[in-house]
């Protein structure tokens, strides 16, 4: 695992840096198909670090009981900033995110700004929380990958990272850019069929055998509409 | 790996089938920390079932190129219904879910009814996406995580099944029952400070140091109503 994740590469063009406290779990399902190829090849850079290397004492405590009382432990100010320090100094040009439910829902539209930049410095939260003033300490940007809560941020670290990692250069080929696809343009996705042509009953839409290039470009497009409409009005709204 | 994994475990109370073209990345991080724990005590059961077991021909073929043109390749209905019978019989009661950025976006609440029920049956697309008849014919429930797209469906898998997992009963534990988190009541949850109580001149606030629980208990709510009137107001305007 470790041979596969560089601390500082200069040569690789896009750098994630984790921050956890289970760096085992990196690269994990990173390290598989397309995010694992493109990570194989170097078209990206991985490091995990271990926020328990900061902690404090012969425990290397890294949480404490919440001021003010309440269940679960949190994260402590002093550590976790002795890790974000130690992995990212202040000439890092790296954006510095923070998983949370309480941040800001990531959007394709982030993900297309973090892929065009030059990685990104993740850290994971465990417990109850981490400490509200490394937030603005450190700069950190809360995001949320949805409505839910998740047991950490290492999972959460790895959607953000493998949204991005597609769609690094080289890493899809030039055929699917990404262009046609949900999100952009507001848009979900049209819906796709394959052989066989009669499956259980169902056929393929007659228009999509049929080679009217401009009807099936058509029919995409009304589909697309049709079921945005449909089951995500709000992204239209947004548009 | 296997060994963690069982194809039918009538003792497990909550029991995740995923579907995907790369078992490989399972259990991953779900293996780890929470879940990890979860999963070695048989609170939960987990098995990842390869679709292209069910391929078609000398090459176990799973998809082919989309009708009508186009980048990518589709997932084949026949062979996907094949995979999702061989896995979940007609008796079976688990839903089906498809993960999807197309799909219904996954909220707190339907991972609380996912975490009582039964259990799931994930299938994780890849390429282009998957033939659309499949969806109808097999009853699947498309859901997405989040408004960006991924490189397949195991990393939204994993988000769906460790939401599920840290609700099952005794997994967190009887204290951190997750009553006051982000999401219940409409809420994002408020900060959370520990010690020190002094760092880098930014000091916990007064009133969690004082003792008052009362003045502690409507200092949290306040904060978390200003919270989510300033990050995400479409939460109060949904509850």
């Amino acid at each position: 695992m470790t041979a596969r994740m560089s601390t500082n590469d200069a040569s690789a063009p896009w750098q994630a840096t984790v921050l956890t406290l289970y760096p085992e779990m990196f690269p994990g399902p990173l390290g598989v198909s397309l995010s694992g190829d493109a990570l194989d090849r170097g078209a990206w850079a991985l490091t995990a670090r271990n926020i328990r290397g900061h902690g404090l004492g012969r425990h290397r405590s890294v949480d404490d009981t919440p001021a003010g009382g309440g269940a679960g432990m949190v994260l402590r100010c002093d550590v976790l900033a002795a890790a974000i320090d130690a992995a990212s100094g202040p000439g890092d040009p790296r954006p510095r995110l923070l998983m949370s439910p309480r941040g800001r829902p990531l959007t394709q539209e982030r993900v297309r700004a973090l892929a065009a930049g030059p990685g990104l410095v993740v850290v994971c939260g465990r417990f109850e929380g981490v400490d509200e003033r490394v937030i603005a300490g450190r700069g950190l940007e809360e995001v949320s990958i949805g409505d839910y809560v998740l047991s950490g941020g290492e999972i959460a670290a790895m959607v953000l990272i493998d949204a991005c990692v597609r769609l690094l250069p080289g890493v899809m080929g030039k055929e699917a850019s990404g262009v046609e696809e949900s999100f952009e343009n507001g848009r979900l996705e049209y819906p796709h069929y394959t052989r066989p042509r009669d499956w259980e009953g169902r056929a393929i839409p007659e228009v999509l055998t049929g080679g009217n290039h401009a009807a099936i470009a058509r029919w995409r497009a009304d589909e697309a509409l049709r079921l945005t409409r449909e089951r995500r009005p709000d992204l239209l709204d947004r548009a």
